[in-house]
């Protein structure tokens, strides 16, 4: 099952990482540290392998993605043994990789989209394409009428106005070249009703938001702890210290905002009550791709005695994100080729702020995506009955 | 049901919180925060409820029990005003507390424990009574051939010899009783060929070893986290400073290995290897019964990117474990109602070293613990086939 | 040498610890653990006795002096038993507390001020009184022409303008009714050329700003230990988690801002760079008066390799300020019984932002403060030659 | 100043960041990060310049110093780029290596020794050497009649005992070459009757014991701390976790047990009691060279308040040891130019165990070292009056 992976953000650290550990396990020089999809439990027939995909995506960015894979190598993200054996590899997706779109209407930039899309699963005889939303996160979208419908929409776009934003521009493209679309980003992507209702009429599975990687992937374990355990957590508070290109979108309040917020979410929708205190990200360039998140919880235990637990997490984001952009790659591919339509609760594992899912608690979203993708595997899966 | 709760170790910490927290929770002059059985999920009519509950143990020591929660009060572990409001309370319970079993023999030592059960049994009217050993952590026993079976037993017990450690004495007691038996310590308890015959033989169902209440808690989320990431975690290294009688005991270096060892036990099981580094404790008179624990996680991600996690766990040892207590003797009284015989790997979820259980994932042992009590609410579960 | 100590904002948590100690100082019943000046290296002659201290004070708030002690007890940052063994001596202090002082003008308010001060000193028979600010951290003030000068200042006091925020206020009559004052707080009190001047003028010396008690204690010893060891601090960011009516007041951001200010000071002005990142401080109500701070230290050493230090201080921040403003007032007693004029810049080593210090290294404010205490205590020190 | 390095452990972690740190400084690939003596205060014509350096030494061990610096840089404690433009002059370095010495008794090896050092110098054409024990940690060693004074150590040695452990053996030789001997390690080196005594005679000065470079570096600065406020440290325990070679040699508990010692004295001479808690050593193979060590402090402040800090230290040993390495070189030198005999207490700055230093404090050690350094400088100390 031959599978194209449309990275939008495709120079970023988070693409060129994927890209680079991609590349690696094609040629046997890397293992699948990190790669869900290869544990056990999840690995299986319904999967296309490494050596299935192809990459290709979008940047507003011209660095080459040598100097690119080159820089993350320098700051300790990926070995510079990969990046020095595979020079050929990356010249070859750097072939793959196009501009942002131009045009005069939103409307002509994602018909451009869809040109690039579909001359990209042409050329290399793809079954499909998994578009993959790895680029900056974006403030929240103003108010559109566009927004409420596919006419409204399809109208709206023709016009003069900045309707969509680029998450959803490039959502609405994949939807019209008849790709899946995964949002790795808290962008707001496919979240507006006139997209989603699109992704049902295409019969294209999406999934999303905001991959979690660090101090919220920690919280999805310890939150449920303390509410299994029945603690009662006071405050609950978090700074997330970092650099990088993703620290220096953040750094911007709008786009801090959105991402703060998801990261919160998990605590009240896993306590059933929201403790004190607050999670925070700072930029601090010298850290680079490594981030510092401290938390300090306190909590009352039994009669009201109060305790506390602290942790630092110093983790790579890039590394912790790739691999789980390849996992997602995979499964979104495998749901798509399976029938499955509309949001793909089931992948709630991957995110921070999980489109559908009903759980924060890590271990559910385990026990949901180790049973979907058997069905998978099992081929029990069909087009039938998953209208979403 | 009316439930007696015998607890060997009567006068020590965890002891004298459960009997404080217990009085309070039936005078309704505190919540149920710590306690497990009564979140939505456990919650139901095979339980006895608080109020139903009746203390009395055995302890060595003879400091009032009075004394121990005034103690308690000024460590800051329970709430002075509990211990001011309950003096009556305090001081029934006081009668039901028997010094340790002396006798010339194991045997007759057995017997005088059997008797202390069986009366108090008799004078409260009470439906059954689970013993829980909640006293200080013994040394590995010495091998003896009585430990072989019933009549060997028997027949060792009889003679001079210390045949059993204090945990087994009192747990072939409470089989003599017909009392269901829980072991909160890492101690050997029941986990004797000739112990667990006869619990089959008497029908009886047993739990324990070693309440899960700081460290390993978290370790038990933390290690699947990890698992589920496909993450290769290299080192765990973690530190325990802790005072109270606890601490003391376990700075004997014998007591210490065995608790050390449950600690670790967790982490293979569940990763599948053994990362480098251990855990330690060590006495630290100043801390009192508020412990702290200190891990150090290193980890590989994806293409081997070394990454480090830590975190510091600062909590009140009695007051996590004391509402344990109370579940599980709840718990096993619904079992022993049921007719649950054997090992109960159900309540993996409290312990350390689960007998029994073949995970150590918090969120598995959840899963179990919860269905188990479904169940037993609904009646489903006989003597029927729970032949352990 | 009897001597007064007038809080400004005295029933608030660290006025009324500080009142709570003193007077248990005074009846011997606790030790003085935290009292710089019980040291061997400055105790001494020249300082007035605990027993020689009288309390006052202004408070815009009327919660009873004995209910703030209670609650602080409650909140576990003085001891119950010292509340309960005072009720006396703290209703003695109540009837020292005046509410804020009323008036048309500003000139009117201070002249009530100094009417409360000189009938203290008379009532109590004293040989002098500090004038303690503890109130509310203010807002940085706007600028007015009346600050230029005294003669201004007079004349703008007159008016109907609030010229001068309340910690400025408060100075001003200090200084009319010959009182050395102290700034606990980073408030801007004296530092306004009409009221240095004045100061100069009344010939009355003056301590500031705001109390060193946490993460800006712990900055001013570990800063200095890596410029000693010409190691590159590349980030040092800090948060502060506080609860408390310090908290909630620094919630505000225009008065976080002034705080937040004084605390990196220390870092730029002792490294002699200002490495890269900053300190927060956000309001946790559950934390109440026990302060969390956290500061992530990265630093390059020989070579250019990379490494961190992290630290956590968890302090009960009244119960830290309390004896240094006893400290505070001792000293600037004897100073000015020694005829000592303007800022006290050996009292460096108890402020976050040192008047008039060169220096934000512990040791070399200690080095100043002992020498600066023995020639004190030898009577060296006279009114000549300290003009400022 | 032409001065000669010469490196008992030639081929070690410390030894070999050393050499291509100096060599680097010498080549001017690299700044002085790291260098005390660079530094303003201490900086100045008495000490010889990098480009003075010459380093030799000796090993057990045989592998290449080249191979040692390449998994030096692959563990990321020098750079690449510095091993890679550094070949010639390490190849030079190398011929300047020697074996341990051979021969049938300690006098005939300590001879060899001295060849080695006195042909070092003369085809150098070196001012002076200076001997720094850079090598294992050995356990203390056994008591023996040799050690009172010279010669009966002389008598010793020409027999077949073991009579001097290798650091004292190299000390003696260092002594007899008329060589300034410098310990960095926690070994025993000259600290036996027979070697001071030896030491004044043959008017040479030394310098030890144990580099001071993570946790006790650490407490340096925050014992004084506490004490200069007067806080009353209830506990202080501590945990350093590391791999590399001084990690596998320490995990031997004989050398263990010299080494923690030493990281506790700090805490009784600088607090004037001794907390309760210990310091610990653990080996964790994987951790490398990069050392985490974990403090946690609780302290009591005004009327008895419990508080507590902790921290974290993630640092690369080598890396701080290796400039101090050089420091120490170039501080003996110039000592011992300036005729300076027996210990130098001024030079306790460096250590965890200072010889003949009254104190622990960085700050004083500091102030000391800074007036030596500029004593030194001016030329104002001599051979006279410097007899020790
Ligand atoms: N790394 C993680 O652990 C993690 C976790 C969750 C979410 N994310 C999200 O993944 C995204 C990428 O993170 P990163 O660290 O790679 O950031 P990055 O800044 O390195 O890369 C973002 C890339 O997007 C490109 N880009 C920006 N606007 C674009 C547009 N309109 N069209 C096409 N490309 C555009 C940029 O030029 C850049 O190359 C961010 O939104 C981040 O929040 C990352
Ligand atoms: N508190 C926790 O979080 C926790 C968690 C897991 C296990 N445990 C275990 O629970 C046990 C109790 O802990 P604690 O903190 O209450 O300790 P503790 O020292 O305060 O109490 C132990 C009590 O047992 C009594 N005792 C000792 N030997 C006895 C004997 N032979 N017969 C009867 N009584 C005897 C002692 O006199 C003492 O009163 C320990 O074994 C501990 O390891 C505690
Ligand atoms: N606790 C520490 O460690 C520490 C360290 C440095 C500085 N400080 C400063 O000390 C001050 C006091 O801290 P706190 O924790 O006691 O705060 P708090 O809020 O408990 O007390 C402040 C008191 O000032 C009173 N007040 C406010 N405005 C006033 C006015 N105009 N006139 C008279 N009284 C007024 C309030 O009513 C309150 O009682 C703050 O400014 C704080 O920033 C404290
Ligand atoms: N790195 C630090 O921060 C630091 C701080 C204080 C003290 N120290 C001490 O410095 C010493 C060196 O540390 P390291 O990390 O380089 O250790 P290492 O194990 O890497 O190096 C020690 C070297 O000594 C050699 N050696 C052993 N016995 C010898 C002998 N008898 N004669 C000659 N050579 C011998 C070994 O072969 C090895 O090459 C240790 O004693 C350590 O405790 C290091
Ligand atoms: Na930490
Ligand atoms: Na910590």
């Amino acid at each position: 099952m031959r599978t194209g992976v449309w990275l939008v953000g495709a120079r970023g650290s988070v693409a060129t990482t994927s890209i680079v550990g991609g590349l690696a396990l094609r040629a046997g020089l890397a293992g699948s540290t990190g790669c869900v999809t290869e544990l056990p439990e999840l690995r299986g027939p319904a999967l296309p392998s490494f050596a299935d995909l192809v990459f290709g995506g979008h940047d507003v960015a011209t660095t080459p993605l040598c100097k690119r894979a080159e820089a993350l190598a320098d700051a300790g993200v990926v070995p510079w043994r990969l990046v020095a054996a595979l020079p050929d590899e990356l010249a070859a997706v750097e072939q793959e990789l196009r501009p942002a779109p131009v045009g005069d209407t939103q409307a002509d930039r994602a018909a451009a989209v869809v040109r690039d899309l579909t001359t990209f699963r042409e050329r290399h005889g793809l079954d499909r394409v998994v578009v993959v939303n790895v680029s900056a996160t974006e403030p929240a979208p103003r108010p559109h009428p566009g927004h409420a419908d596919p006419a409204a929409l399809r109208a709206a776009l023709a016009g003069p106005d900045e309707v969509l934003p680029p998450s959803s521009l490039y959502g609405y493209a994949a939807l019209l070249a008849g790709c899946p679309y995964v949002d790795f980003t808290p962008s707001i992507g496919l979240r507006l009703p006139a997209l989603t209702t699109l992704a049902q009429e295409a019969r294209l599975p999406y999934a999303g938001h905001d991959g979690k990687t660090g101090e919220t992937l920690v919280k999805s374990v310890l939150a449920p702890m303390f509410a299994m355990r029945n603690l009662a957590v006071r405050s609950w508070s978090g700074v997330n210290l970092l650099g990088g290109g993703d620290g220096a979108t953040l750094a911007d309040p709008a786009a801090n905002a959105a991402k703060v917020q998801s990261k919160q979410r998990v605590l009240g929708e896993t306590l059933g009550y929201l403790p004190q205190g607050g999670s925070r990200i700072e930029y601090v360039e010298e850290l680079g791709d490594f981030k510092t998140a401290w938390d300090l919880i306190t909590f009352a235990g039994f009669l009201g005695t109060g305790m506390r637990m602290e942790f630092t997490w110093h983790g790579c984001d890039s590394a912790l994100a790739a691999p789980l952009v390849l996992d997602l790659a995979r499964l979104t591919a495998a749901a798509h080729a399976a029938g499955h339509v509309g949001p793909l609760a089931e992948l709630g594992f991957f995110f921070k702020d999980p489109i559908g899912a009903p759980t924060h608690s890590l271990a559910e979203q385990w026990a949901r995506l180790t049973d979907f993708t058997q069905r998978l595997h099992a081929g029990r899966d069909g087009a039938h009955g998953h209208a979403g």
